[in-house]
């Protein structure tokens, strides 16, 4: 399998470093075998090349079959324009590729209920995915801009989404719950957006193609609550690239192991961009403390989705879980009793079960 | 005072007739004098009218001193045009009166922590203001609409902010953190969006003039973790329309008691308009077990920031405080111990404590 390497800024070096020796623990047990590619993406590319995403990334990216991404982006970099910051070399890698469907899993792990905010009764038994719509929306739509008249300045941004656009990723939300408990919440602003109440009606309408999963509607202020009081009650939540982008990041914290979840990005043909739900996290980048079992799950969803090795995705997941079960712990999801591994250390462990 | 009384759809009808009930109280035991004119707002008001906000109703508001409003819109008006919605009507009157400094205080009632979906631990000493900004953004930016030509309908709405819309609601935010603990977090997206860019420059700009109260950014992703993982860190919450509907929303939800938040919607001649932060919950509309103490705590942030009169706004929220003390309660914040009231019983109940 032909996967390129995008460990990006921050912590993304620490953890997909981590993800990369589980995957040679596999090859070197019988597993698949991966030619890989590395390349820079984010701050660290637009501090070598002047582009958070220079061609030869975007090539590699393009010639691969599965794409492992750590996290783009500084706090230095907030104080350059847009177009230069680390995070808008990876808006413009999904928009190029066309990763459209963006996959984010809300598992609570039984072992780590205790590292949640939310009491254990409200969060014992999430199991919910946040689909995000995510080459569209806000993000892309033009016209954008900045007037700067002197005392008069105005900004405006252009929400915009197409019947195509809608459709591809409802079906892809359907075809997602019916892998699952077949139940579909698809969220909006009908009350106020006309693109929401668009966004609705094609729901609905591809709804017909899928009889067996139960549909609903809510408003994104109503599901920010529903996140909060009552996660057990969902099972795919579909919604537009800026929606998905607040609520998926509410909907990480309930478990209260954002240090946990993977995430993927696939386009029509399965090509995928896969990573952590975590960010760069700057602040303890380079101290070997970061959790990598996010990076290492991304990985193992990488193996699934793209590369068709469902055992080897397996077997990485079951890994984690045992050196879960035996008590090994990063900083993040500590917990008295445990046993405190850095970075590293996680990462020979979870190799060292393969 | 003139107050205009709008109890709008649902529940709304039930909880404001018990804030006009503790608000007849007052004056009956030597408080305040009022000249209530109630008026239709909402669904009742297009049944009636065929238009949400009939004039005479927005005339009754601009006559008012202070409006009391209690919710609008309910599941059937869902499926008509958004025109005609009864949350349209509410959007208009925002508009029209200029209402553009939304504050959602949230409080963690020490009688309620068990009510809430996260730890005690978490929530406890939660005293937080959200401020959204309520007559601009995507909310009413144009152009705006839906094209519908067969098998390429698209949909667009547009996100625009100007300098003078901004710098106001930011002033604002810093008075009110100057009232407080003088922490101020603006909320926006400015890696991504450029009227977030220009909104993070302007409430930067205003910061000169408060050199006494401590400004940081967040993105809208982030802060929505943020409220979820570590709520009590914040003080004064700004933002944009669209971000302060979700994050006021999931902000309400974490302690528990929804149905015990006020609002208050002012404009720049401190003329407000106040609303219990719950909607008007169809499904529990008329059963006479809806909270009315949002509407009521609504009635006494009126008081204060409408009447100039605190000793009456606090004589409400003393009253408030001993009926939850006394251990009465409603359906939606009952606990082991406590005594169960209906809607119009605990409106009783605060009156009499008066
Ligand atoms: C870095 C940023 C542009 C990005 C986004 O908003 O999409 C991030 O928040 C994410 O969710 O992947
Ligand atoms: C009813 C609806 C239009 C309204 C809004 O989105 O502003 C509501 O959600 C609110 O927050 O007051």
């Amino acid at each position: 399998m032909r996967i390129a390497v995008l460990p990006g800024d921050g912590i993304g070096q620490e953890v997909t470093a981590q993800a990369v020796k589980v995957l040679r623990a596999l090859s070197a047990n019988n597993g698949p075998q991966f030619e890989m590619t590395e390349a820079l993406l984010g701050d660290c590319a637009f501090d070598a090349h002047g582009d958070p995403l220079p061609e030869a990334t975007l090539e590699a990216a393009r010639r691969a079959e599965g794409i492992l991404f750590g996290a783009a982006g500084t706090y230095e970099s907030d104080l350059r324009p847009p177009e230069s910051r680390g995070g808008h070399g990876l808006l413009r890698l999904r928009k190029a590729l066309d990763l459209f469907a963006n996959f984010r899993p809300v598992y609570a792990f039984p072992e780590l209920l205790g590292a949640s905010s939310l009491r254990r009764e409200v969060i014992e038994g999430v199991d919910l995915v946040v689909l995000r719509e995510l080459t569209s929306d806000i993000y892309f739509g033009t016209p954008r801009g900045i007037d700067r008249t002197p005392g008069r300045r105005s900004a405006h941004n252009t929400m915009r989404y197409t019947e195509a656009e809608v459709a591809r990723v409802a079906h892809a939300g359907f075809q997602a719950a019916r892998r699952r408990r077949r139940q579909l919440c698809s969220v909006d602003k009908a009350n106020v957006l006309e693109t929401s109440v668009l966004w609705r009606e094609l729901v609905g309408e591809v709804a017909r193609d899928y009889p067996d999963v139960e549909l609903r509607h809510e408003y994104v202020d109503a599901m920010a609550m529903h996140l909060i009081r009552r996660p057990r009650d969902f099972d795919v939540i579909v919604t537009g690239n800026i929606f998905g982008d607040i609520l998926s990041d509410a909907a990480a914290m309930l478990t209260g192991s954002i240090g946990m979840l993977p995430s993927a990005s696939l386009n029509a043909e399965s090509l995928g961009l896969y990573e952590p739900v975590h960010g760069s996290a700057p602040d303890i980048a380079g101290k070997d403390i970061a959790n990598p079992l996010a990076s290492i799950l991304s990985a193992a969803m990488m193996l699934r989705h793209s590369g068709g090795q469902e055992a080897a995705a397996s077997l990485v997941e079951a890994a984690v879980r045992r050196v879960l079960a035996e008590g090994y712990r990063t900083g993040d999801i500590m917990e008295p009793g445990a046993t405190r591994l850095g970075t590293q250390a996680m990462g020979d462990a979870v190799a060292a079960a393969i």
